[in-house]
């Protein structure tokens, strides 16, 4: 609570001292739009730009959304606010903004900075994202400095603001930056068209201007300058936004004009806005207000209903193509006023099957090994230096490595589980290799283990099952209970609707197709039997067993990629957005069998027996994954298991060594 | 049949003077290998090599054959030879032969040219193919020159051998080229390991050598300065062959050694083989042919049965990977002996549908527009000098602009039909549309047109119709009875097995699927009612409708490609052979109007009333290409016409105007 007090204090000091406030905006179309481009791209940076999205929203007639976030103070905020990201991308805001935070390094490259904020969102959550810039108080070259990071980073979108003035006698400099219009033009100067700008509009005029009419013809001034759009400040009455726009409109702006909307969420909240930001709120809300200010609920449920019928009265105006709103880095509020106009997507189309990211340089990507399904995150990192993303086809694009992962606390690839949680869900204590089959169990039914927690996330999965995947639970269990621990798998599709709500996606009116994929750690005893059951299943399924060594075993061609997914859509080439390709399966390999050690055995003490089990699993497990061809076929693989059980059993009886006899012997050594 | 007893003659003298005779052979393998490559390519130039493909076939123990033409002497000649190269490649060769005819202007551009007939082989016929060049009385300057070309044309293999020397006098050159071993060397040191080089073996020695030992020091000799594989002279029993096998492998040649297999096929011929190649008849096929001498179909018959016998005896020796046949350019003697022996695939496996070229050049392409699917040799000749081929994708290859087609009379487009012929197939004289129209329908039904003569091909397809197209004989029979007058169409197809011995394609153990197509010309009133009904099947159906002038109409994106057919195979990325794609179809359109001109209209007096009416259908008619994306549904593209042609019946009640009357008028103004 603490912190959630503060960050409103925050938000309530920047919306009401300065043109940094209330003028923000925030970023991300997931759905819409699908990023595949398969011809020539002739803009390959600048191409599908925000501002082109909103003009082909407006001419559809088609309203959008958007939202607004601070920076976290803490790197567990980060972890937070990232995992936000995603649920709210999920609804399909046509872009996020990332305010300043001219106090936190907003520039650097720490976790919680306003750059790597925005940068995560672009490039990981796959958000179309604004970052906002202050100029006061800058430097020309600071600024241009943050301008070429932002570039470089793939940010392509800036909230021109002029920022609170340090200290209280501050003074216009001759050669400085005092308005947001000497950013805007700044940035024109430096970088031509690149960027789309945005910039802050005061519905009641800005509190320090001379008068509204100024205020106005200072907007008019950064609308001049090269500002592609306007943000507004909030307000409480639809009038006031309508009004507003009638005045912009009769002095000729013409570009889009997009009201800041802030949904009432407490009623301390409020008055501490009614302070700083010289807002005054209308008599008819306090009225209703102050008798439930006791009750936090009840001025929510107030706030929503408010929100909703104001933004219902914006939009029936015509004025009003987008709604922006103030998130204040909560979920709850914004969603439910979302989903009451009908704007949150319930059920997002995805444009591919894996979370695109939207960094401009990644924009033709559509081919992904399958490996990294769980962890797109880590994909996205490793690969960033990729001068070119695979388009088409896995084919040429293999050459390029894969960057080292290091550092496995790079924030974005946390768990967002703490080691305690951990602890819990994957056991105090493992007393065999048992144990260990029964935490990837329990994962996979979402049930409680031994000790009562229900196990959340794996080092492979940070998160439940997908709802794909749950399709194939009972047998995904049965399987790992003997020891084949899978960390992914997807089931055979032969030629579902793209609009399905479970395996669709891609653009409407097409058929997407997969072949079943399973991908497990098992012990070389288990190996042994399935690469003698595997003949049996030439060539119908391809497969690659792999121990952390590298010695690898394959019926695959070394070279050529399996596609695993793909779809066909009306009008288009075909697209292939997941395949199983031998050489990045060996850096995969590397990454899978380090998560054993990295996240899990060093969650015990050296030596202990829990850290030996795993341990010897890391050493002696092999990584295998099959790939069943023949999709319009029923899914062979879990026959495969089956069969290679069944020869276990027949040869145990020869050979009566149980599996966890094996840890035994060793720790004994 | 003069023309045939010269080229026999003609294979005679080059058989038995010199060393430019029988060892040659031929080449293109269509079958087993797919030329998909879509990792890494690491040498494009010479991955995937004639020497490589041998060993894996010896590796995997399954035989070969290959096929020896000569060059014609006619331009009508070429046409035939290239015809046959089309129908022998389709059994399945490993590889084809040219030989070097120094007395033809072999290495010209002229159609009858060894090098043009080689050349095309290979870049139009998709076959594997081995030039033969002989060296005697040539200036190094020249065979480098020689080289060069056909390394530039695509040609990958070398038949080094020594030619006839030019009068009697003829004596050894101390810096020229005196043996076949000169012109190992010379490749070998000016081109280094680009060219495959084959040489030439005498199973009962060289008629001009010493000894039989001697001419196997100088097989051998030619073998150490860097042949890869020899082809023998021709020769009566398997047992001179083995043992001449035999004699190699003890001096230590251990490089391939194809047998020269001569089906015999008739007595005088096989007289004049006595004659001039010094080799002996033996007796014992002497005493069966002369009673028989004047039965020529009895000797053939002999001759069949005695070559599958020694090819038995060859081929379970174990010493023989492969059997290389002197054809003669005749195909049935041939083709029984392969057929007998069983090495003839009767049911070629395309690895693409369309014919891929052998170019090493144009090795990774695996996508091409639809719209040259009966005019494969045209696509091939206008994309000749593009630098890549698309590969995987369509995409970023349609940039490269299409060559002109202005010359349609290079031979390898020309019709194999005479002007006469012709006339008789699409009328001696056009009365009004209807009458197109009837040509039409009489080439889709396969029947005689009103004269009796049965339409076997058209100015868009030279040949009778693709057994798919078969399939959609009676709908399009009835719609170009109307004036849909359609040039090109496939039927819909939902994953069926790559096995499928009409619409199947690729590797074993993967599905074809199809998007149906439908291509045609109508005139504008038909695109009128047409445009309408299309509403109704948005966005199910993609169309393009242009006219002669460009003026193009659709409903899909600028830019982007259609894929129509696409294979899923096991261990591979999708593979998508064939797109629409709306900037190729504009280069199409192009040649599909110019062929209403060129190959119809001037088969007719200028001025005439039949030259008036198909530049008139070409003036005013549109085409219009059609896709429906549903491919799982049953093709709409019939109703599509159907609803045309029941709008057309409606507002003609309005407007009775016959389309016949628009040429009446115009042939009256």
């Amino acid at each position: 609570m603490v912190n959630q007090v503060q960050t409103v204090d925050d938000t309530w000091r920047r919306c009401s001292k300065s043109d940094s406030s209330g003028a923000s905006n925030s970023g991300g179309e997931s759905s819409k739009e699908s990023s595949r481009s398969s011809t020539p791209v002739l803009d390959t940076d600048r191409s599908d730009r925000l501002r082109d999205k909103m003009r082909r929203r407006m001419e559809s007639g088609e309203h959008w959304f958007s939202l607004e976030f601070f920076p976290p103070r803490t790197s567990s905020g980060a972890v937070n606010l990232i995992s936000r990201f995603d649920r709210m991308g999920s609804g399909g805001p046509l872009f996020i903004d990332v305010t300043w935070h001219p106090a936190g390094d907003p520039g650097s490259d720490k976790e919680t900075s306003s750059m790597m904020i925005a940068s995560t969102a672009v490039n990981y959550c796959g958000l179309e994202s604004i970052l906002h810039l202050t100029c006061c108080n800058q430097t020309k070259e600071k600024i241009t400095g943050h301008l070429n990071k932002a570039k470089r980073l793939g940010l392509k979108n800036i909230m021109a603001l002029r920022g609170d003035p340090v200290g209280t006698d501050w003074e216009e400099e001759d050669e400085g930056f005092n308005y947001a219009t000497d950013l805007v033009k700044h940035i024109r100067c430096q970088f031509g068209d690149y960027f789309d700008i945005c910039v802050a509009g005061y519905p009641t005029g800005h509190p320090e201007a001379q008068s509204y009419d100024v205020d106005l013809k200072h907007l008019k001034e950064k609308v001049d300058a090269g500002a592609d759009f306007i943000i507004t400040q909030l307000f409480f009455r639809a009038d006031t936004f309508l009004k507003f726009v009638r005045d912009c409109r009769a002095i000729g702006i013409t570009c889009p004009i997009l009201p800041g909307i802030f949904p009432i969420q407490g009623y301390q909240s409020l008055r501490q806005l009614v302070k700083l930001s010289k807002l005054e709120v209308p008599e008819e809300i306090m009225q209703v207000i102050e008798p439930i200010k006791e009750n936090d609920a009840a001025i929510r449920n107030y706030g929503i209903e408010h929100a909703v019928s104001m933004c219902r009265e914006l939009l029936e105006s015509g004025e009003v193509p987008g709604l922006h709103f103030y998130t204040l880095n909560r979920e709850v509020a914004t969603m439910e006023v979302l989903r009451q106009l009908g704007l949150w997507i319930e059920d997002p189309r995805r444009p591919l099957p894996w979370a695109v990211s939207a960094h401009p340089k990644r924009k033709v990507e559509d081919v992904r090994p399958i490996f990294w399904a769980s962890r797109p995150k880590s994909y996205i990192y490793r690969t960033q230096d990729w001068d070119d993303f695979p388009n088409g086809r896995w084919g040429n694009s293999s050459s390029p490595a894969f960057g080292e992962l290091n550092d496995y606390y790079l924030f974005y690839l946390k768990s967002k589980s703490s080691k305690d949680a951990l602890l819990k869900m994957w056991g105090e204590e493992l007393t065999n290799e048992k144990s260990v089959y029964e935490v990837f169990t329990s994962y996979i039914m979402a049930q409680p283990n031994q000790a009562g927690h229900k196990v959340m996330c794996l080092p492979w999965n940070d998160e439940p099952l997908a709802p794909e995947t749950n399709l194939l639970k009972d047998e995904l269990a049965k399987v790992n209970r003997r020891g084949v621990l899978t960390i992914n798998s997807q089931p055979s599709i032969n030629g579902k609707p793209s609009s399905d709500s479970v395996v669709g996606w891609g653009p409407p009116g097409g058929y997407v197709f997969q072949k079943a994929y399973l991908e497990f750690f098992t012990s070389s005893e288990n190996v042994t039997a399935l690469l003698k059951v595997l003949k049996k299943y030439e060539p119908r399924v391809n497969y690659h067993i792999v121990n952390v060594l590298g010695e690898n075993t394959t019926n695959a061609h070394d070279m050529q990629p399996n596609a695993v997914t793909w779809g066909i859509f009306p009008g288009r080439e075909i697209v292939q957005p997941t395949v199983v390709d031998p050489v990045s399966f060996m850096y995969w390999k590397d990454e899978a069998f380090a998560l054993w050690i990295e996240q899990w055995a060093k969650l015990y003490e050296d030596e202990s027996p829990s850290r030996m089990i795993i341990k010897y699993i890391h050493d002696n497990y092999f990584l295998v994954n099959l790939v069943d061809n023949d999709f319009p076929l029923d899914n062979c693989l879990w026959q495969v298991i089956d069969d290679m059980f069944e020869l276990l059993d027949d040869t145990s009886l020869e050979q009566p060594i149980a599996a966890e006899q094996h840890v035994g012997e060793q720790l004994a050594n």
